[in-house]
This record gives C-alpha cells, sequence and structure tokens, in this order.
C-alpha cells in the first residue's frame, strides 16, 4: 500500500478554538487525508474520520462512511452532546504531555493552597513580614483524588513523590501501592472522609453530573491543618452545582476552591467566583490540547484502523466515558 | 551511666524567634539538661552545648566547657557573624522535615512561574477569561540549582519527578544521574547559560556573599519560554545584590523573582520588592525549622557525643559552610 495514496478524508469540527494551527498539524502529518471544515453537502461520504472538540451540532449526522471519532480532550461529555451522534467508534486522548501539564496543574494548586498561597499574597499587598507559624508540611495533609484514571493517577504519584499523602476514589475497584483506594457510592462516604484537599479529575457523565454539591461537601468531615476541605475541580464544570460551592465557601464547609472549569465558559463577567476572595480560578487552561503532541499519534490510530488493527483508548458509550 | 541523672546544661540563644516552645521541647527531649537562656555570669562553666539561631552578640563568649554548637537552621552564617565564637564543632540541620519543607516551597514557586500563576491572578482580578495558548510543559524548561547540596538535591529530584530538566551547581564536582552538573567558578558560565528558572540554596560564605549581582544575571544567557530566566532564592538575602536584582527586572534580564530572604529581616515596609509586579515574596518561610522535628535529634547527638561517639551534620569551618 502507497502510504501517500489518496485516502478517505477528515473532518474537523471545532467551538471555541483556532482550526488552523489543527489543519496544518493534520495536513503535514497525513498529507493523503483531505481535511474539511464542515460536510461538503447533505450526506458527505468521503469523510472517514472525524476530529472533534465540541462539534458543531448534527456535523457529525450524515456521514454514511465514518469509521471513527477521535475526540481532542480526554473528556468526551461534548462529543455525546452532539444531536444524530452515529455509532462508530470514539477515541479519546491519552497522552502523555496531556497528562503531564495536567500533574503540573494539580501539583500546583495544591501546593499553593497547603503554602498559603493566598495568604502570603495577601500579606505582600499589605506589606506585611508574618510567617505562619502553623505552616503544615505535605506529609500532614491528604489529597483525595476523586476520578483516579489516567489524569487521576499520575497526580496521585508526583502528589506522593514530593510527600503528600493520597487517596483516590473510581467506579471501578482499584488496588494501588501507597495509594488508598475507595470505589462507587459505597465507598464515596469513606473517601469523602479521608483528606484534607479534593482534587476531582471526574468525566462528566450521567452519573456525576452536579456531584460536587451541597450534600457531597457535609460529607467532607476532615478538619485537618487547613480548617476545612479545599476543592480543586480540573474535571468539567457539569459536576459541580456553583450555588451550592458559594454557600459551602461562605458557611465555612469549604475553606478555599480552585476552579478551572464552569457551567458556562468563558465565566460571564459577572460571576461572583472572579472576586470571590476564597476562589482561585483559570480559564479551562489545566491541561492543554497541544496539536504537536496530539495529531501524530491519532493520524497513527487512523492508519492502523484502516489496516484492520484496533483502536486504543476507546470510550465506553455504556459508561459515558 | 544512669540517663536521667543531671548533665551538663544546655544555653538556648535566639534572636526574633519566640524561646518558649523551644524550651519546651529541649526540657521533655532531655529532663536531664537544665536549660538557660543565658549564661549564669561572666564565664558559665555549667553550659556543655549552645543550641542557637542568630545568637546574642557574646553569648558564647565564655563558656569554658562548651562542647558543641548546635545551630537551629541548615544555615550558620548566623553563627559566624557571633563576636568570640569558641572554636568548637559546629552542628548543622540536617532533617528530613526540613528538606521536604524546602522542596514544597522550592516546586510551589518554580510552578507558579512555569504555569503563569502572576497572569492568571491578574486576569482573574480583571475578569479576564484568557487561556495562555503559548502554555509550556514542565519539560520544555530546564531548572538550575545554585547550591545542589542536602536541600538542592532533595528539590532536583522532585522537579525531575514532574517532568522539569535539572542542572545543578555546587563547589566540589559531582555526578548524579539524570541531572547536568557544574561545578566552581570555572562551571559557572556553563551553568548560567544552562536553565529557564534558577533555584538559589547556597550558603552564605565570605564566597557567595554578593554573587547575585548583574553580571551573573547578565550570564544567565537563555531565553526559553519564559523570555527571560526567573530567580528564586530562597538562600539566604547576603547572596543578593538587591539593587542589581531591581534593574535586572526593570530591563528585562530576569522576567520575575521570588525571594524568600532579604539583606534586612523584616523587610522594611518602604522597600520596592513589596510591591513590584514581578516580585513574590515570602518572610523567610520556605522551610521552617520545626522544634518537634529537630529538638530530639539533636539531644540524641548530645548523648551519643557525651558517650564518646561522633558528631554528624558538621559544618567545615574553612568552607564556611
Ligand atoms: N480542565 C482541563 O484542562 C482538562 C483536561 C483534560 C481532561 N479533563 C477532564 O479530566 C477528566 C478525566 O480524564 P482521564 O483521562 O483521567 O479519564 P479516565 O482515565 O477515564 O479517568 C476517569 C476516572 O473517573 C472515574 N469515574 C468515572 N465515573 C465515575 C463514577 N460514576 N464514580 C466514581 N468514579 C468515576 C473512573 O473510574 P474507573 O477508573 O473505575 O473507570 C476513573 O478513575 C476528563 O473526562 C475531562 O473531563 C480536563
Ligand atoms: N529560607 C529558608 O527558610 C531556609 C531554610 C533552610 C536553609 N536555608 C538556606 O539553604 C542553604 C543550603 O542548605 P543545605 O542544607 O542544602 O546546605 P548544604 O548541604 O551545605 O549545601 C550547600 C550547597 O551549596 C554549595 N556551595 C557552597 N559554597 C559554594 C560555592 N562557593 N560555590 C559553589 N557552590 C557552593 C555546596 O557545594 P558542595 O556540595 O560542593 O559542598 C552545596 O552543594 C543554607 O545554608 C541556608 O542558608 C534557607
Amino acid at each position: 500500500m502507497n502510504t501517500t495514496a489518496a485516502k478517505g478524508h477528515i473532518l474537523l469540527s471545532l467551538t471555541g478554538w483556532d482550526p488552523s494551527i489543527w489543519v496544518k498539524e493534520l495536513s503535514q502529518a497525513a498529507p493523503e487525508r483531505p481535511v474539511k471544515l464542515a460536510p461538503d453537502g447533505e450526506t458527505d461520504p468521503d469523510i472517514e474520520y472525524a476530529v472533534v472538540w465540541k462539534p458543531e451540532a448534527s456535523a457529525l449526522a450524515k456521514l454514511p462512511r465514518l469509521k471513527a471519532i477521535f475526540s481532542l480532550g480526554a473528556g468526551v461529555d461534548h462529543v455525546f452532546a452532539t444531536p444524530g451522534l452515529p455509532d462508530v467508534p470514539i477515541v479519546r486522548v491519552v497522552s502523555p504531555d496531556l497528562t503531564t501539564r495536567m500533574s503540573e496543574y494539580v501539583v500546583w494548586q495544591v501546593l499553593d493552597h497547603q503554602r498559603l498561597g493566598p495568604k502570603y499574597r495577601a500579606q505582600q499587598a499589605a506589606r506585611i513580614w508574618e510567617e505562619d507559624r502553623g505552616q503544615c508540611a505535605a506529609g500532614d495533609i491528604t489529597v483525595g483524588i476523586m476520578g483516579i484514571g489516567e489524569l487521576g493517577m499520575d497526580a496521585a504519584h508526583k502528589l506522593r513523590c514530593l510527600g503528600f499523602d493520597v487517596s483516590g476514589w473510581s467506579r471501578t475497584p482499584k488496588q494501588v501501592e501507597g495509594i488508598i483506594c475507595y470505589a462507587g457510592r459505597e465507598g464515596l462516604g469513606e473517601f469523602l472522609a479521608s483528606a484534607d484537599i479534593f482534587v476531582v479529575l471526574l468525566p462528566l457523565t450521567p452519573d456525576t453530573r452536579n456531584i460536587l454539591d451541597k450534600d457531597l461537601f457535609a460529607r467532607m468531615t476532615k478538619r485537618g491543618p487547613l480548617g476545612a476541605p479545599v476543592l480543586i475541580n480540573a474535571g468539567r464544570g457539569g459536576l459541580q452545582n456553583e450555588a451550592d460551592i458559594l454557600s459551602a465557601l461562605d458557611q465555612g464547609l469549604l475553606s478555599a476552591v480552585t476552579l478551572d472549569v464552569f457551567h458556562e465558559e468563558p465565566l460571564p463577567p459577572e460571576s461572583p467566583f472572579w472576586g470571590h476572595p476564597k476562589v482561585t480560578l483559570t480559564p479551562h487552561a489545566a491541561a492543554a490540547s497541544v496539536p504537536s503532541s496530539l495529531i501524530r499519534p491519532m493520524v497513527a490510530q487512523m492508519n492502523a484502523y484502516d489496516r484492520g488493527e484496533p483502536l486504543i483508548n476507546l470510550v465506553d458509550r455504556k459508561a459515558g466515558y
């Protein structure tokens, strides 16, 4: 087989991201696969693969020869939200580059809370020189990873490397050396009582939507060195009840939060999160999907699938992630 | 030997720290060794050990039976600055607790610069939702550890664990897997050209005083993803020329700095560092000496030395650290 012979087309459907750099990477990695930004007509029989981030409504509906959908993110809630989603395999991103970036973010924010970043920055602004004599050490803190999958597991190991204790929660039971693992709804209560800082790296599914609500915060019963639990959500905005987060902060059920994701993104300027003294927020920037690291493995998968080899990192449609 | 029989006295001489918690820990760990906060008279023959942090002037001058001085910090510049310093062994702190705390601080601040903490906090304050599409990954950054000793080496390994490249500089040559090591004045130029973020964990000695000056900043020639080098000094204020740091920031020779230590501490309220947009500062809080973790090993050393065993973690008087 001549690998430069023309092959099926690729549909690239993105919302909120500039397509040009993705088109360029795809054209370089797969010159024999023409890239289209929208289907050619009512039905488009040329398209074999779709590469998507929040695909446009119905973009995927009428592609009779579509073989697989590649999500440009680790999460696929944006794919399931597409009307007329065809019944083809969905492949998600599992990439060392993305994983490392997420772990950087998690460790950065865990340390910023443990090492009293907000307090010391406020003191600097007020020209106050005052060491906090109660500074806890990493080993005094347990970080609970809610959703200990590809990303959560790597973050867990890196937090351990820094001296934190780590617990984890997943859908299916796990055994990991050095990490106390809890699973399912049965294990949730114990998990929530185990940690001082909660890092949320769950996918957004029917099971997890709005899971971060006042009932859950009330079950976080440990009152460690930070006074009350800290919540860091780098999963999806749909996991969180935003009104409940604000009242938990105001009631002291949570001592502080870091949020990278929101129900509505961009976060509207009038949102109370922007100016809240106990909120650190970032603009869905925890772990960027970087074209140069994602596209080549994706094209390699298309070529392998064309040769009859199986796809990897497939989404489980029933589980929803 | 009955270990509860009365033993020689301990002098505890501190400046700037509340002695009560140290007295309590010492009394619990060594009930048979009375603790004095100042010598009893002109000369005090009861004192066998001195435990000090910035000891009061001449506190150590007339102790004829003094056997050893224990510094309450890893650094001993404060001991050498004491008038009338007797010629007895000086022991410094090497403690897993202190080391872990310093590595937390180093990784926290390295991540805060690499992950654009100052930028995202400014955007939050201005209610701007804008992901930085140029976000570099840890692997794009080399962290140069200036003073790769007890603390520097641990920080280096933890930074490597997070994906950073690491180089190191020391007085004597080293070979460490995965870390490019440079040594001495001969190796300084290459070291300074090797890194994007410099973490200073040198001791303050006649050789290192004011080493962080404009000539050194000019030799930091790498212009990596952060635009210009970042300086993090958690060693001692005496290592840095503070006027040179301010002009290097203003000229763009340095892109940002984190300073935990200053020539004058507490930093005076009128210092330009407080309000400088490119400065993060903390009040000499990088790695606290915690009584509960330091005193027992110290008393164990006193007991061992009384039994004729050697002291460990001794300071090299000639090298000055
Ligand atoms: N903010 C950002 O920049 C950014 C970037 C990338 C990804 N993300 C988010 O991060 C999420 C995680 O990514 P990943 O690659 O780590 O996914 P993953 O490997 O599928 O891991 C997901 C984890 O969540 C657990 N989980 C799923 N449903 C659950 C339930 N109902 N109850 C308990 N645990 C449940 C899974 O349990 P099992 O192990 O038992 O399957 C697994 O441990 C993505 O879905 C995405 O939303 C955000
Ligand atoms: N801010 C805080 O809260 C805080 C807390 C604790 C300590 N500290 C500071 O951290 C410093 C380091 O502590 P440590 O326990 O890591 O000390 P250490 O084990 O003695 O390490 C010092 C390192 O600096 C190197 N060095 C010394 N003089 C040098 C010179 N002239 N040129 C090049 N390299 C030189 C040493 O080289 P060799 O390996 O060749 O000897 C060694 O690698 C302390 O001295 C103290 O000032 C600050």
